[in-house]
Parts: structure tokens; sequence; C-alpha cells
């Protein structure tokens, strides 16, 4: 809860920051796997990999060495050098975010790392804004990664086993998205962020992550939309991290009762990533690489066009572990939502945050 | 690098931020196992606990409900409920920061999960004062906790094993610090912080953390002193997190060799907590609850009291994974600084950072 006391107009409402400054997204990349190369978004990509162990001796070495290459081609289009960059903001889903770690190890600059499972794009977004917004730095590079391999062997199965995937199941993404958020530029800002809170329907199955996730989504959308004094026809598109099928299906149902209906201005990046029909995945794709790379590979591209004026990305985490699904605990989640608006002529500044 | 065009106040040299606005740490709170109760600090601590499991069925519980307790101390002790405060930052060593969620999840405000291992109290203090610095909140909890036995049985051995520990291992503390950062209030001020990049020296032994931690932490050091334009005795305490006596030595002779002695003024959380003489913990303390109860209990009480005036807080930690090492790899570390001032008439102020 915000105290009254010292609210500033930099606070609007119980979760949600707003940015003055409105720091600049100059850059982004996204590398990704086979199988997402194969989905329908492959041409928004900068790299597709031909198979998951990119030359490298082990699949989590594969996904460090994927963050370093996303981060790398968003430094280059924007004309820096890593080392120019003021600050590292990164996490994935690996034990002690290992992937992100290694990154930061090559990358040689100052590094912050971050947990908020498949939430960590927005997490890592809002910590980005806050630095640049508040004057602290001046560049910082968010960069989140997934590997589909290295997290099935750590959270679930050996993929040798070859487990049997229920209906429900989602398909960790391999993908690493890097973005440069910067206090001047040209590029997409970022006008607002509502940092979430920890909520627990009693989910217990890991297998049905949309569903454990889905009232987190809902309880981000519905205090940012309070928070603001936003009308449901405020964003062009409500996009959520990676609910997939099940969870986006919960999510609908969760703000129609209440009385929200967003209608096809919401989607889902575990359901743009994939062709559910052909691909095998289930319900969808998953991972913090999910939303990392169908932001920075996609949603960036149609806000850099103007094509979306004004988006609000609900990165969706599942903050449990092995070690408490095998104690029977149920699912903790989170969603951080970030409003992002195009500077392309004649879009943004749609209804909204401008109080 | 800090880029020139916009360099502003806020920012020292390459790696240092100052926070004008002075975040002031109105509360702190510590909870601790019985093992560091019967420590040289034991008279520091709020609650130690009479066993390892207080009550809870599992190991990870337990850690939960620590970290819990903390908090909800530290908010007492400043008659704050946990819901009138703005944000958590927190996190952990186990798997997904586990016992940060669960106990977000309780706590039910704006939750931000962090990873820095036992680096994570500088990181969620420098980030708890880049939102109350800029305005983004005006109470925020910095909680970070380990324990003993679910760390052991995570990243090495099961306790029951009974493996015998090498002269350079250290031992995992089992505490929870919390720490209400905020706008206004009395206490201790937080000055600046130094965000740490990834070193790797080459260390691949995880039992031997401290020879793996000490280039980060000089590192650190120098660039904070560097960066701040501060001469050696601009600090009563230097104090690194969890360097143990095997780390400690090699980060003397580190900064020795670097032109810097700091004498008696150099001093080390993981020697603080144990009697090495007594309590079987071979090179000394480790786990991200050592700094945290260390600092929250001990030294805070000390900068409250005026008999510290200012202090370097660097938290070092280990950014290895048991992956990593079965993998042959080396350990990533990293050291985070927070330059904390005491507030008590006639100490603070000491040379340093007023530039």
């Amino acid at each position: 809860m915000m105290t009254a006391q010292t609210a500033t107009t930099k606070r609007l409402g119980a979760q949600t920051i707003r940015f003055q400054g409105k720091p600049v997204i100059i850059s982004t990349a996204s590398v990704v796997g086979p199988k997402e190369g194969q989905g329908p978004l492959s041409a928004d990509f900068d790299v597709i990999k031909p198979d998951t162990h990119f030359g490298q001796a082990s699949w989590e070495h594969a996904e460090t060495a994927m963050m370093y290459e996303a981060a790398g081609i968003a430094a280059g289009k924007c004309g820096l050098g890593l080392q120019e960059l003021d600050l590292m903001l990164a996490g994935d889903l690996l034990n002690q975010t290992l992937a992100s770690s290694f990154a930061a190890r090559q990358i040689y600059i100052p590094f912050l790392g971050l947990y908020g499972a498949c939430s960590t794009l927005a997490e890592s977004m809002t910590l980005a804004s806050v630095f640049i917004d508040g004057g602290y730095a001046s560049r910082v590079l968010a960069a989140v990664s997934s590997h589909h391999d290295s997290a099935e062997r750590q959270y679930r199965y050996p993929t040798e086993f070859g487990a049997q995937r229920v209906p429900s199941a989602q398909w960790t993404v391999t993908g690493a998205g890097a973005a440069i958020i910067a206090a001047q530029g040209e590029g997409p800002v970022i006008a607002s962020a509502t940092i979430g809170k920890v909520v627990d329907f009693g989910i217990k199955d890991s297998n049905d992550m949309g569903s454990a996730m889905a009232p987190a989504a809902a309880q981000t959308i519905l205090q940012h939309l309070k928070d603001t004094g936003s009308p449901a026809d405020a964003y062009d598109l409500v996009v959520t991290g990676d609910l997939a099928e099940v969870g986006n299906k919960i999510l609908l149902k969760l703000l129609s009762e209440a009385g929200l209906n967003l209608g096809n201005r919401l989607d889902d990046c575990g359901l743009m990533i994939f062709d559910r029909q052909t691909q095998n995945v289930k319900s969808g794709g998953s991972g913090c690489g999910c939303s990392a790379v169908v932001f920075c590979g996609h949603l960036n591209s149609r806000l850099l066009s103007g094509e979306l004026g004004r988006i609000l990305l609900v990165c969706t985490g599942a903050l449990l572990s092995p070690t408490s699904y095998q104690q029977g605990d149920t699912i903790p989640c989170i969603a951080h939502a970030v409003c992002i608006e195009s500077s392309a002529s004649g879009k943004g500044g749609r209804g909204g945050t401008s109080t």
C-alpha cells in the first residue's frame, strides 16, 4: 500500500509506478531454437539456431551462449558495445540463475541477478526503467532466457525418458531476449509498471501452470487499470507472458467476473509463439524466454512500426520449485505488468496513464 | 561504463551510485538458529530458535517461516504492519528462491525476487535505496535468508551422510535478516552503493568459496574507493559478506598488492558470526543469511549507537550451482557494496563520498 504522506506522481495507486522520463527501448534482440523458428513468429527473430546445443557441450552452456548472443546483437543494433552499458539486469529458470550469471561473466558490466520465473522480463524492464527514470543509469541491458532441455531435465524428467505430456502441459521455449533501455534515443517508451503480489489459488499440479498463474495475471491487470485510471480499451493489446490455452481461458473468465471484457485485445505469448495444431506443444509455450522473444522479436517490431500504439505486457511467473512440488506445496504465482507505448507518429497516448 | 552525456551527481564513476535523499534504515530484525545463537554475536539477535526445524515439516518451510518472522519483527519495531510497506525485495539460496517466494505469498505486498547468492543483502539494499531515493516507494522491505540444512542438502550432500569437511569449507548460516528502508525516519542512512561485476579467477572447488569470492570483493572495494574518491580511512569498517578465514587472507593480499592497507578496519561477517576455535565451522560462516543477520543484528546496532560512524558493507556471492560444478565450470563471483552512515550525533560524514 502506497503511503499518503510521500505520494508523488511517480506512484499511482497501490502497485503501480509511472515513469515521467519515459525510458526508451532503444534496441531489442531475440535468439531462438529450431522449434521456435518453425512457429508463426519465425520471421521476427534475429537468430534461429539449427539445433539446441549451439555447438556447446551442455544445454546450460547453450543457454548461456544464447543470452550472451542476444545481448550482443541488441547492443550492436544501436551501435554500442556491451561495455558501454551501465548495468545488466538478468534472470533465467536454471537453479541459481546459472545462464544469467555466466553470461554476465562474459559481458563484465555491473550486474544484478533476478529471479521471477516467467515474470522475469517484466521484472527486469521495470527495474531498468526505475534506474533510467531515476537518473541512476543511462543505458541498461535487460536479458532473459530459457532453454527447453535445460529446464525439462531440471524441473521434470530427463528428456531421454520421453515422459508423456498432459494436455495442460506447456512447452518451455528455447530462446533469449535482450532489450536495451535508455534515457535517450528512439523507440517505444515504458510509461508505467505494476509490480505484482504473490497470488496462490491452491493449484498443486506442476503440469498445469496456466491455471496456477491466471489469478496472478488477473490481479495485476485489474490493479493496473485501477491504479492508472485506465478504461478497458486503453490498450491495443494486453498480452500475458505464458498462460497458454488453459490459463488464457481462466484469465478471460476471471476478468469477465470482475466486469472487464478485453475481447480480442487480450492475447498470450504462449499462444502466439507456437502453432498448437502442428507443433505438439499441448497448451502452448512457457518459460521466461517465451515472453522475452515474443516481446523482443515480435511485439517490439509492431510498436516500432506503429501497428500497435500501446500495450500492456503482463509477464506471469510460477514461483514453484521441484522441492516445493515434492513437499506437496501449492504454487505461488506472480505477474508484473509494463505499459509500453509506440513512439511512431499517430499512435500511442490513447487514453490511460496520463493523469 | 557510465556514459558522459547524461552523467549526474547520482552516478559516481563506473559502478557507483549516490543517494542524495539518503534512504534511512528505519528498522532491522534478525532470526537465527541455535548454532548462531551460541556464537559471539548472540546478544545482538532478535530471536534465537532452539532447533533448526522451528516446528515446520521441512527445513525449506523453516527457512520460509524464519524470513517471514524477521520481516514481521522489523515492521513491528517501527510500528508498521507488513501491509503498510510498498515493496518487498528478497532472495535466498534455495533453488527458485523458494523461501523468498513463499514468504512473499504470506506478506502479500508488491514483490521482486532477487538472486545474488551471498551478495543478496547488498543487492536488495541497493535496489531498495534506488526505489526510495528515486521517489518510487516510501518504505521497502529488504529480506534475505539462508538455512544450513536446506542449503547443505541442495548444494553438497544429504546432511545424514555426514560428509567430512575440508579446512577451507564454510558453514552456511541459519538465519534471516530483514531491513526496512524508508524515505523518512530515524536510523543509519545509505549514502551510496557500488554494483559489482562478475569476476572469475578460475577457482573450481566448491568447498573453497572464500578463495573464489575474494577477487570480486577486492574489485568492488577498490572500485568503490576510486568512484567516490574516498581515502583508505574513509570507513570505520569495511566488512565483507562471507569470505571467512581463507578468503579474508586472500583479500588482504589482493588489496595490499593494489596499495590499499585497511588494517584492522577490514573484517568479515563469516569471521564474526562463529567462534572458529570452538564451533567447528572450519573457515567460518557463509550463506546469504550470514551477512544478513550480522548486519541486521549486530552492525546496525553499532551504527545506531554511533560506535560505528561509517561502514562499507561488501556482500560477496559465489554464483555457482551444483550443475555448473558438475560440468567442470569455474565459479563466477560478485560483490556489491553499500556505504552506510550512522546518524548518531558526532559520527558519520568522515571523509569520502561528499564530492
